[in-house]
């Protein structure tokens, strides 16, 4: 998908998404299950340029990723998240996770805090 | 990439799109030379559903493939083209390669026909 201008997640996730699941997230995904410990998502966030009537990829921003290991993160259901900035992948973006991560991701509960669903 | 209304190929190529490379084709293509026999191209036309300012995947609705084999395809440039259409994949939908195909993709002569560029 693409977040535009004038999407409420615009600033931290305008542009396109690539998501990727490990084998546990991807078998929960389908099943349409709660995730197992050790289910990962790995999410690619690529600047969008349009020009000519058309919207390409341009550079990478930020890879994110959300770990399940409810020992690790039993404060934020079991979730644990970090973002990889292409600017500076060193660096920690994620200094509380509850505050901003899961105050956005929390309106997914009833797919146990995943925004994605899969399709054939 | 994302086509758009307006596109000059929005008819025929609107939407989401997503290509793959066989092992051939993604060598020549990194290496910016032209593709040997065998190259193929797998490219997936999926339907762009515009809402709440993103742009999300609908249906899948086209597969299309360009192989290179010189021998068979001497008269476009040894490029072979099918399209598979979702709603009827057994139908042939190319009967003239020259006339749909090579007509747009003889602009791309530099790249030997091919308008996806390599990105790290």
């Amino acid at each position: 998908m693409v977040i535009l201008e004038g999407h409420v997640h615009y600033d931290a996730f305008g542009g396109f998404h690539h998501v990727y699941a490990n084998d546990n997230a991807l078998a929960a995904l389908k099943a349409g299950k709660f995730y197992p410990k050790g289910s990962v998502f790995v999410f690619e966030l690529y600047e969008a340029v349009k020009a000519n009537n058309a919207i390409s990829e341009g550079t990478r921003k930020v890879i994110g990723v959300m770990e399940k290991d409810p020992d690790r993160f039993s404060v934020t259901a079991g979730w644990g998240f970090e973002d990889f900035k292409e600017a500076d992948p060193n660096q920690r973006s994620v200094t509380n996770m509850q505050e901003q991560c899961m105050s956005c991701h929390e309106t997914q509960k009833s797919s146990d805090y995943v925004y994605s669903t899969y399709q054939e």
